[in-house]
C-alpha cells in the first residue's frame, strides 16, 4: 500500500476578491450550498430545478425552454454552444479581441468547423463595422460569434447591433455573457441572441463551476436538424434536455443523463433569487455607480484605463501598470498585508495591467473603499 | 423586462441517501465546502490543490503525475479519457455489461473509432475469457475499456485480470472507477491501469460534480504522440496539467485554463482527508462488513440479489422487486414516510430491481438497521 498523505483540514483565509473572479460569493448561497445533499431525481430537488430555470430565465431575459446550468464552468459552456450548434465544415464568424475571442476560435477549429476571425484590438470592443464587412464577404457563414464583456480587457461590446446583423444575414449569433450577466443591460430574446453562454463565478456571485445557458427556438432548431452527432456526450443538450424538462420533451418523466452537482445548484438558485430579489437593473445600476467610485479613485491615483470609457465594462475595471512598478510585488503585497485579491493582467496584458472585479457581491462601497486606500499605500 | 419570478429560499429536508449516488456526504465535508471562496490562483489555494493531488494518488494508489479532479460530474470524467487518449479509426474493445458499458460505447463512437464490444448479461461480471477472445480476434485494438463497479446492476469486474490481459495484447486499458473507488480493492500502479476515472458523489460521500482521473505515463505518452487534436477544449488534459501541475511542466508557473470550482474543491480535499484518515484498506473492510449485515437482513425480507455472491458490489446493492410489488409506491412511501432514498433500477433493470447504496459515509450500521426496518414496514 501506498502511505496516507498527512493532510490537515484546509481552511482558507477570508479574502476580499476583486479579481476577474471567482468574486466574494454572497454569505447566502455559501450557506445553501451546505444544505444537506438529497437526490438528483428527488421530487423536491426537480422542483427546485424547475424554479432554478425560470430564475436564470430572469438573468438572460427569456423565454427560451431551453435554458439550464451546465454541470461544468464557463468554458464547458462555450463549448456546449458550440459543440451542439456548429457541423463540421459549417463557417462562423469569430470577433476578437481578447483571450475569450480566441477561445472561441479554438471551439471552432476543434468542431472541425471554419473560423472566419473579425479581429480588433485588445482593449477595444467588437467592430460593428468590421462584423458587417465580414458578413458581407462570407455569405456563407452560419454563425457570427463573439464575447458580450471580455473578461481579458474590460471591454463591453453592442450585443443588440451585433446580433441584429448576425440575423440579417441569416447567422446565428452565440454569445459569451461570462462576465456581462447580472452587471450590464442584457436582453436575450429583445437583442435577438440565439445562444448563450454564462458562469457563476462573476457577476452572479455564486461558486464557480456552473455555466447557465439558453438556447433560442432558431438554435434548438438547428440542433434538432443536425447531421452529424454532437461529438461530446457529457455536453450534447438533446440529452441533458431530458433531465432538465422531462416535463416538456420526455412527458413528464425526468430521463437520468449525469448526476447534478447537486449543492452547487443550491447555490446558483440561491444566488439567481437574491438577483432577483434586488431587480435585475437595480444591479445594473449599482454596478455603474460602484465603477463610477472606482473610476474617479483610480484616476485620482494616476492609473490609467485600458478601454475608452464609452465601452468600459463596470465590473472588470483594467488599468495599466505604473512605469517602474512591480506588477507581481503589489498583487502579494494586497494579498498578504490586506486580504485583497486584484487581478493580473492575462495574454497580451500580462505584466502590463491589473484587472480589478467589482462583481455581484462585490460591488459595494467598502469593497472600492478597501481597494482604493490599500492601492493608495501599496503604490505611495 | 420579464418579471422577477417569485422564488423561496430552497430549504432540501434530510434524507438518508442510500440509492446508486449521490450518497450522504460527510458533515465535516459539507461544512469545508462552505468555507469562504478565494482565488483559484491564489498561493493557498494552490497549495490545497498539491495535497488534494496526493489525496487522490492515494485513493487511486498510484503515483502518477497526471493526477487530478475533472471540474466536472463523472459522464466528463469518462469522457476526458476517451477525447484525450483515443484518436479516430482506432479500435478499443468495449465491455458492455450494464448502462455505463453502453455509455463507454457511445464515446468511442462519437471520438470517430470503432467499438467492438463484448457484452455479457446485465448483473454479471465483465467475462475474462471473452475479453480474451475478442483481444485475441482484434490485434489492431489500441485499448481494453471496462467498468470495475457497474453502478446500474452491482457487478464487480476482476480489474486486475482484465488490465494485465490489456498489457499482453499491448493495448491500454481504460478503467470505470465511478462507483469502486473508496468501496472496495482498487490498485492503479499494481493492476497496471493505463486511464481511470471516478465521481465524488459515491463511496467517496463528497458532493456530487467533480471526477478524480488518473493517468499512467504510458497513457500520457499516448496523449503526447497524438497526431489529431483533443476534440474537446474544456476537457483536453495537456492544457489542464498547465494548470494542475504549473510545478512540473510549466516551469512553476501553473497556467491559467477554467477557473477551478474552488469550493467544490474544498469538499473533495475534505472528504479524501477522511478516507486518508480512516484509512483505505480499512473503508474496504468497512464496505464489505455493512454489506453482510444489510445482505442478511434482506435475504431475510426474501429479498434476492441481482448479482451471484461472488461478484457482487458491497455499496450497491441491486435486489429483485418481489412479485405484485409497486415499485413506485414502495420508493414513494420510503422517501416521504422515512426520508430514506433507495434507487431505482436503471435500463435493463428499470421496474425489475432496486439499488440500495452503502456508500463512504452511507456504510454505516445505522443506515442499514433504518433501511431494513423501513422497507420490512412498508413491504409488510
Amino acid at each position: 500500500m501506498l502511505a496516507a498523505p498527512k493532510v490537515n483540514a484546509f481552511n482558507p483565509p477570508r479574502r476580499t476578491l476583486m479579481g476577474p473572479g471567482p468574486s466574494d460569493v454572497y454569505p447566502e448561497v455559501l450557506a445553501a450550498q451546505a444544505r444537506p445533499t438529497i437526490g438528483h431525481l428527488d421530487p423536491l430537488f426537480v422542483g427546485m430545478m424547475d424554479e432554478l430555470k425560470s430564475l436564470i430565465q430572469y438573468a438572460f431575459q427569456t423565454e427560451n425552454a431551453m435554458t439550464l446550468a451546465v454541470s461544468a464552468p464557463g468554458s464547458a459552456g462555450m463549448e456546449t454552444c458550440f459543440v451542439n450548434l456548429v457541423e463540421p465544415g459549417e463557417k462562423v464568424i469569430v470577433c476578437r479581441n481578447g483571450v475569450f475571442g480566441e477561445r472561441m476560435r479554438q471551439n471552432v477549429e476543434r468542431v472541425g468547423a471554419i473560423a472566419v476571425v473579425v479581429d480588433n484590438e485588445w482593449g477595444e470592443p467588437v467592430s460593428v463595422s468590421d462584423v458587417e464587412a465580414a458578413l458581407n464577404a462570407n455569405p456563407d457563414a452560419k454563425f457570427l460569434a463573439f464575447v458580450h464583456a471580455e473578461t481579458s480587457t474590460g471591454a463591453l461590446s453592442d450585443a443588440k447591433r451585433l446580433c441584429a446583423l448576425a440575423k440579417q444575414h441569416d447567422c446565428l449569433s452565440i454569445v459569451d455573457a461570462v462576465t456581462s450577466l447580472g452587471g450590464v443591460e442584457l436582453r436575450v430574446d429583445e437583442w435577438g441572441i440565439d445562444a448563450i453562454y454564462s458562469g457563476s463565478q462573476k457577476c452572479l456571485s455564486c461558486v464557480p463551476g456552473l455555466s447557465p445557458v439558453s438556447f433560442s427556438p432558431a438554435a434548438v432548431e438547428k440542433l434538432k436538424a443536425r447531421k452529424t452527432q454532437v461529438q461530446s456526450w457529457f455536453l450534447d443538450q438533446s440529452l441533458v434536455m431530458g433531465y432538465w424538462s422531462g416535463d416538456q420533451s420526455a412527458g413528464g418523466k425526468r430521463s437520468y443523463h449525469h448526476t447534478a452537482p447537486v449543492n452547487a445548484l443550491y447555490a446558483l438558485h440561491e444566488s439567481l433569487r437574491l438577483l432577483a430579489q434586488e431587480g435585475l437593473e437595480n444591479a445594473w445600476m449599482r454596478h455603474q455607480s460602484m465603477h463610477q467610485v472606482l473610476r474617479d479613485g483610480l484616476e485620482s491615483l494616476g492609473l490609467k484605463f485600458v478601454v475608452e470609457e464609452q465601452s468600459r465594462l463596470p465590473q472588470l475595471n483594467a488599468v495599466y501598470i505604473p512605469e517602474g512598478i512591480d506588477d507581481a510585488l503589489v498583487r502579494k503585497q494586497l494579498l498578504e498585508n490586506y486580504n485583497l485579491e486584484i487581478g493580473a493582467g492575462l495574454g497580451a496584458l500580462a505584466g502590463k495591467a491589473w484587472r480589478i472585479g467589482l462583481m455581484g457581491f462585490g460591488a459595494r462601497r467598502e469593497n472600492v473603499a478597501l481597494c482604493l486606500r490599500a492601492l493608495q499605500e501599496v503604490l505611495s
